[in-house]
C-alpha cells in the first residue's frame, strides 16, 4: 500500500520508473505535489477549478479534492484508458463527490484548447514541457496559475547546447557555477514568450530546482502592455570563468571582454533577468506550511528558498569555484564565506550563497582571503 | 458576378474589405491566391490532400480544384456557417465532385491539430499568423508546403517595434532602407523557431512583400539534425545608418561600431540570414506559369523574383537611401545604378537594387558617382 498524503492506493511500481508503466506515479516526485497543494492554498480564489491535462495515477489531483477545500472542480484528462480507470477507481475508494470531478482521454493539447478558465493548469510531462506550453497557458483565466515541470533539466543546463537551442531558442551555460540557474531562467524565458506572443503577461511567482526537475509557477495577466513588463525582464547574461564576473544585459549591452580582468566573456541566452519568487507568496506558503500534510524534504526545501529569496541576485557562487579560479587550496567552511559576503544559501547547490555586494566588493574580499590564508 | 481563375460567384463586395464581412473574399488576394495554385503544381506528390482551416469563401480551394489536376482531398474549415454555407453552394455551382472536399466547422487549431498528413496547409489568418503556426505545422506531412500569409507587415516592418518584440521575439529596423524584407525575415525565424521547437526543420523555398502583406511557403521536414541546420541561418543583422555598411552574424559576433566608418551601429533580429528562395523551385513555377490563369501583376511579380533571386544578399539599396547618405544630389537612373553595381532589381521596392559587391567595393563606386557628379 502506498500512501502520500491523504491518498492511498495499490500500484506495483517498478524499480525505474519510465513512462511504458501502464498506470504512471512517480513517488519522487512527492515534493512537487506537495508545493503544487501549498501554492494553491494561497490564492486568492474560492472554488478553483484545477487541470491536469496528463493526470496519469491522478494523485495530485486527488490530494488537491481531498487535502484543500478550495476546489470546485477538479479536470482530469489523460489518453490512456488505464489510467483514467485507476483514477476513477481511486476516487471512488475515497468517496469523493462525483460531481467534483470531470474525467476526459484527449490528446493533451487538444483538450486545453477546447477549454477555458481553469485557475490552476498543471503541466507535468516526460521531458520537456514546450510541446504543451500555448495550449496550456490559452486554457487558463487571468490571475490563474500555469504549473510547469521540466525533467529535460541536463539540456536546460548545457550538457546538449544544441538541443537547448532548439528547443528554447537560448544559449545554456554549463562553464558557470550556477548553470541549473541558468537552466531555470531559460525555462522562464521560454514561457514568457510563448505567453507574450499572444499578448499574454506570465510572470514567474515561485521556481525551483530539485533531484531530475526545474518547476516553476506562473501568474498569468492579459494585454500588451502588461506582456512588455515581463518581457522587458528578458536578457542575456555575461560571464566571465577566469574571474567569476557576472551580469545581465539586454541585447545592446553585450561585450566581449571583461570589465574587471579583460578575460574574453562567455555569453548565454536569452533568459529570465527578474526574480525567481513573489516574496509575498513564498510568506504566505510558510505561513501555511501546516495545512498540508508536507515531507520532510519539502519542508526543508520551501525554507531554504523562503532565505534564498531574501538575496534577489542572477547566478550564486560556489566554493569550489571560488576556489578553482582564485587558487584557494582548502576553501574554508561555507559560513565562513557567509559571513564575509553577507551571504544567503541557495537551494540550488549544497556548496552555493548568494550575496549582493558588487563584483569589485567581491574581488576585494576574496584577496583579502588569500592574503590570510 | 466575380470572376477569379476558373471561379464564377455573386457577391456584394463593401468598399473596404474587412474580417465583418460575412463571408470574406478579399479580391486583392488574388495574387496570393495565383501564386499559391502555381507552386501546388510543382510539388513532388501526385494526389495531393490540402487543407485551408479559415477558408473563408473558399475561393482558394475551389481554384486549386479546377484549376490543378493534384488533389486527391480539399479540407475547407471555418468557424462560420455562412462561410460553409457559401462554400458548399460554390462546389454545387462548379460541379465539383464532392467525395473530393471535407467541409469542418471547427476553432482552427483545434481543428489542425486533429488532422494529420496534408501536403499543404494555408495559414492565411487576419493580421498575424503566429496564434495558428505551431498547430498549423503538426498537421503537415514531411516535404509538405507551409503557406504563410501576414498582413501586421508595419509591426513587421519597425513601426511598432515593441510589439514586433513582443509577437515575433525579434526586433525590427525601420530606419534602414530594407526594412520589408527586415519584416519578412522576422517573419520566417518565427516560423523556423516554432518548427525547431519541436524538432522540425521549416525552410523558406518562397517569399514575397506584395501591397499589404507578407507570404512565405516553407517546406517542412523532421528531426533534429535537419533543425539545427536550418537554425543555424538564424543570427542579427549589423546595420550602419551613415555609410549603409550591413552584415549579418550570430550573437557573438554582435559588435557597437562601424568597421568601415566608426558609427554607432543598430542591430535587428534574431532574424533569418539565408535564401529567402530556393532557386529551382522558382524555376519550376517560372516554367509551369502557362499552366494556371495568372494575373499581370502575378506574372510580373514572379518574374522580377525570378531575376532577383540570382543575387542572394542580406538586404539592398535604395536610390534614395544611397543618395541622403552619400549626399548625391540627384542620383542617376536606376540602370546606371545596376551597371556600376551589377545590380539587379528587387520587387521589395521600386527604386531598390541587390548587388553582390562588398561593402569597401560599394564605397568606392560611390565615391568614384560622386567625383564624376
Amino acid at each position: 500500500m502506498i500512501r502520500e498524503g491523504k491518498v492511498c492506493f495499490e500500484l506495483n511500481l517498478p524499480e525505474v520508473v519510465s513512462s511504458r508503466m501502464e498506470v504512471f506515479y512517480n513517488p519522487h516526485m512527492r515534493e512537487n505535489r506537495d508545493l503544487s497543494l501549498l501554492l494553491l492554498l494561497t490564492l486568492p480564489f474560492e472554488k478553483l477549478k484545477v487541470c491536469d491535462p496528463m493526470g496519469a495515477s491522478g494523485v495530485r489531483l486527488l490530494r488537491m479534492l481531498l487535502e484543500t477545500q478550495k476546489l470546485e472542480k477538479a479536470v482530469y484528462n489523460d489518453l490512456s484508458a488505464e489510467s483514467a480507470q485507476f483514477f476513477r477507481k481511486l476516487l471512488k475508494n475515497h468517496c469523493v463527490d462525483e460531481s467534483m470531478v470531470e474525467i476526459h482521454q484527449e490528446d493533451a493539447c487538444v483538450f486545453l484548447r477546447r477549454h477555458r478558465d481553469f485557475h490552476y493548469v498543471e503541466v507535468d510531462p516526460f521531458g520537456s514541457p514546450v510541446p504543451f506550453l500555448e495550449s496550456a497557458l490559452l486554457s487558463l483565466r487571468r490571475h490563474g496559475i500555469l504549473a510547469v515541470s521540466a525533467t529535460d533539466t541536463s539540456v536546460l543546463s548545457g550538457t546538449y547546447p544544441s538541443t537547448c537551442f532548439r528547443r528554447y531558442g537560448s544559449m545554456p551555460l554549463l562553464s558557470c557555477e550556477f548553470y541549473h540557474e541558468v537552466g531555470i531562467r531559460i525555462l522562464i524565458k521560454k514561457v514568457v514568450e510563448e505567453g507574450a506572443k499572444l499578448d499574454y503577461a506570465l510572470e514567474p511567482v515561485f521556481s525551483y530546482s530539485y533531484r531530475h526537475y526545474f518547476r516553476v509557477f506562473f501568474k498569468k495577466q492579459a494585454g500588451p502592455k502588461r506582456a512588455d513588463r515581463v518581457l522587458a525582464q528578458v536578457g542575456y547574461l555575461l560571464f566571465c570563468d577566469r574571474c567569476l564576473y557576472r551580469a545581465g544585459v539586454k541585447l545592446e549591452g553585450l561585450q566581449n571582454s571583461c570589465p574587471y580582468c579583460g578575460n574574453r566573456l562567455l555569453v548565454a541566452g536569452p533568459l529570465w533577468l527578474g526574480s525567481l519568487w513573489d516574496r509575498e507568496l513564498l510568506e504566505a506558503m510558510w505561513q501555511l506550511r501546516g495545512a498540508v500534510e508536507l515531507s520532510e524534504n519539502s519542508l526543508k526545501l520551501l525554507k531554504r528558498i523562503r532565505q534564498e529569496a531574501t538575496l534577489n541576485t542572477l547566478g550564486f557562487y560556489t566554493l569550489s569555484a571560488i576556489g578553482k579560479a582564485f587558487k584557494l587550496g582548502q576553501p574554508p567552511p561555507i559560513q565562513k564565506f557567509l559571513d564575509i559576503f553577507k551571504g544567503v544559501r541557495t537551494h540550488f547547490s549544497g556548496e552555493g550563497f548568494r550575496t549582493a555586494v558588487s563584483h569589485q566588493e567581491f574581488l576585494e574580499r576574496v584577496h583579502e582571503l588569500l592574503q590570510r590564508a
